[in-house]
């Protein structure tokens, strides 16, 4: 294993990730993300910006999704992707494509998709403190795509009445309802994420369906902390840590 | 006094209000609204669709707000909203227009107000149990006016900079965004109100301000009761029973 490389064990089954500790590493966003989005059976998904693959991996292990298609532009990010999927030995359910997710309707089909997800930058170009690091910058600003070539892409690769699942900072709510509805993939879901009940929400996961009719439902706080020095039960679920 | 009369205590200082129980009462809707606009010392306001006055009442009680314009469609309602501001001693400070707010830009002004409230009939004409009273089904459905009307009428009124703030549903969130921003009146501050700490909001506070750059604000839940048979501080506070 390379120096700058950790493996972490994901608490599902005996699914495991490498990540380049130097790059960008996953964290609690992308677990909620992959719990939210919750793939129905024999459903055909795309995870648009992988990096090094959380997000199709929880989704395999989690659920029984036919297939998933990881789309990720940093060559070095890809490239762990593909050793997490033979770590993990899901060659027959997930693959890894390299490649830039504005490109991605035309490389991988449209409206090929039951669901697509997306863990995008939060950080709008210029805004914020940059990360000296290229890959961490892509990963985290908006270099690479913007919010709109996001949904763009997103409402391409989905197939009518299919859904798009993404998660993002509470303050970019509007540009997402508005993005969403002009591209076609209406709001049909929402949950805010709050660090404790009595706080503001840090993160919203947002679910979109193509061409439904207007009707959002706001579903009731993910609450991550307990208030007691603990996670909530929910949190325990998802993290699948009940019986600790 | 008639018959189908009653004239409530609003519980701050010796403020009243006299409704039609055959039409229109307010709700906790409308006093959470009074709280969340909040206007600032000196400030012109106008509430669109005020029945029997109780926000314009509420927010002279509760603001240094400079005046208060109240409209509303209904003659029998604006009559009464003109008693409430004599029974009150409002005079002053709280004026009473019977008109249509879509009228309202043409009748009170063009970009005259510091802050607009709305508490708009929330189902969609058509949508719903239709109310069987017409003056009921006024209040209550867009027979009269749609959201587009109201935030329309909205953004012609409020000066810029100033602020619009309303309460609705929050599955017509997606609505609410899309609409303020096409108007012109940049959503900044939203605030969802759940029953309880573990349910799905009931209701949706949103604050546009216009010409303002997006970033919006996601306040911590508002919730109404505490789990334990009584109503949350907040909500005491907010109905200034706290000594109660």
């Amino acid at each position: 294993m390379n120096g700058k490389e950790r493996t972490d064990e994901l608490g599902i089954g005996s699914m495991r990730l490498i990540q380049d500790t130097t790059a960008f590493c996953f964290g609690v966003d992308a677990v909620l993300l992959a719990d939210f989005a919750a793939p129905k059976k024999g459903d055909i998904v795309c995870d648009m910006g992988c990096a090094s693959g959380i997000i199709p991996v929880l989704l395999a292990a989690k659920s029984e999704a036919a297939h998933i298609t990881g789309i990720e532009i940093q060559r070095a990010q890809a490239e762990l992707f593909e050793r997490n999927i033979a770590l993990n030995s899901l060659e027959g359910r997930v693959s890894s494509v390299c490649g830039d997710l504005k490109d991605a309707p035309d490389m991988l089909g449209r409206a090929s998709f039951d669901l697509v997800t997306c863990n995008p930058p939060y950080k709008e170009n210029g805004g914020g403190l940059e990360s000296v690091r290229e890959s961490l910058r892509i990963a985290r600003h908006e270099v690479m795509c913007t919010l709109e070539d996001v949904i763009t892409a997103a409402a391409q690769l989905v197939r009518p009445g299919g859904r798009f699942a993404m998660i993002h900072r509470p303050e970019r709510v509007c540009d997402i309802m508005c993005l969403m509805r002009q591209k076609g993939l209406e709001p049909k879901r929402m949950r805010f994420v709050h660090p404790k009940t009595d706080a503001g929400p840090v993160m919203v996961l947002v679910e979109g369906r193509r061409g439904s009719r207007p009707k959002l439902t706001v579903e009731k706080p993910l609450v991550i902390y307990d208030g007691k020095g603990g996670y909530t039960a929910e949190i325990m679920r998802i993290y699948e840590r009940d019986g600790e």
